[in-house]
């Protein structure tokens, strides 16, 4: 196999790259000066080479304990468990959680063959025994998985003395009620509060 | 910067990867085991390192002269002219045509400060005096700048006793006339022909 489609296989294995993107971005590439594909092989390798879960709340570092769980400014009693460690990015940017995370390394879906087991609610429960923790707001997807982790979840937790609560479903910040979907609307509807 | 943010980072300057993208195929790839992170690092290091335009055509290959050019059943006598070296692919895999080749390299763009001494038309200008060539197909794209720069190839080619034509635009098959843009259709209609 030429370098040219070698480059292209390995690009077109990343998800929503299909044969003619790779091939797109690999042609990009060769226009490039050589030390751009450098530094982006450079990236790759120390991504694989670094890159670790937190030994606390499994967000992904360079350290042994992740820069959210070092933070002494954060309220440790405060724990948002999420799916993905990429949920946390879309969490911090928002600006309003003060609390640290936990991530369960993905959810419930016994179709795919992914049972509790397969995430880190032992660790969970570990971190609720050996630490004071006085909230776990459940940040799982709004989806049919996220929703069964959730339940899963909060029975899991329920023999410990601490609120467990669940993110809000509703219609989101700028949407437009023509185009919602209809379970979202019922959702909003019922979670309607008085102003 | 952290090993997740420098990839990202680098995967964002890709033509049609935006920040959040980069960020998907970043965690997608640290979920992956590390050798497919070291694979397309090492397509990347060997495509920068081994590919380069070919010395008669400017195909890019990891030869002297690409695997086009050396072979012995393509009818030299037929120059196909194109933009860029991605373009070759596109027409191969038609499977239409059994000449060669020429990469002209971009087209004719004053507004980006492209000239005609930044194409590679003297180079094609010696390929047709040292060699019998029969004819020249320009396959520049069907795009104002793609036409100028096949209008300027013409000309420059007109002292030689060699027929220049140039690739037939039209309506694209399987399209729809409907959807189809108004200077297409009138070209379509000029082009047609009778059955």
């Amino acid at each position: 196999m030429s370098a040219i489609d070698t480059l292209a296989s390995e690009l077109s294995r990343l998800p929503g790259i299909g044969r003619k993107t790779a091939m797109r971005l690999t042609y990009h590439l060769l226009k490039q000066p050589a030390e751009q594909s450098q530094r982006l092989a450079d990236a790759l390798v120390t991504l694989a080479e670094k890159v670790k879960p937190c030994a606390q709340c499994f967000n992904l570092t360079e350290e042994e304990i992740c820069s959210i769980c070092r933070d002494p400014r954060r309220d440790a009693a405060l724990i948002c468990a999420v799916e993905e460690a990429s949920d946390i990015g879309a969490i911090e940017r928002a600006g309003e959680f003060r609390g640290v995370y936990h991530v369960l390394g993905g959810r419930l879906s016994p179709l795919d063959g992914i049972g509790p087991e397969d995430l880190t609610i032992t660790q969970l429960e570990q971190r609720i025994t050996s630490n004071t923790v006085r909230e776990v707001i459940l940040a799982t997807n709004p989806s049919i998985e996220g929703e069964a982790t959730a339940l899963y979840v909060q029975r899991k937790l329920s023999p410990y003395k601490l609120t467990v609560t669940r993110i809000a479903r509703g219609l989101p910040v700028g949407g437009d009620l023509e185009y919602a979907d209809g379970v979202t609307i019922a959702q909003a509807l019922s979670a309607r509060r008085t102003m």
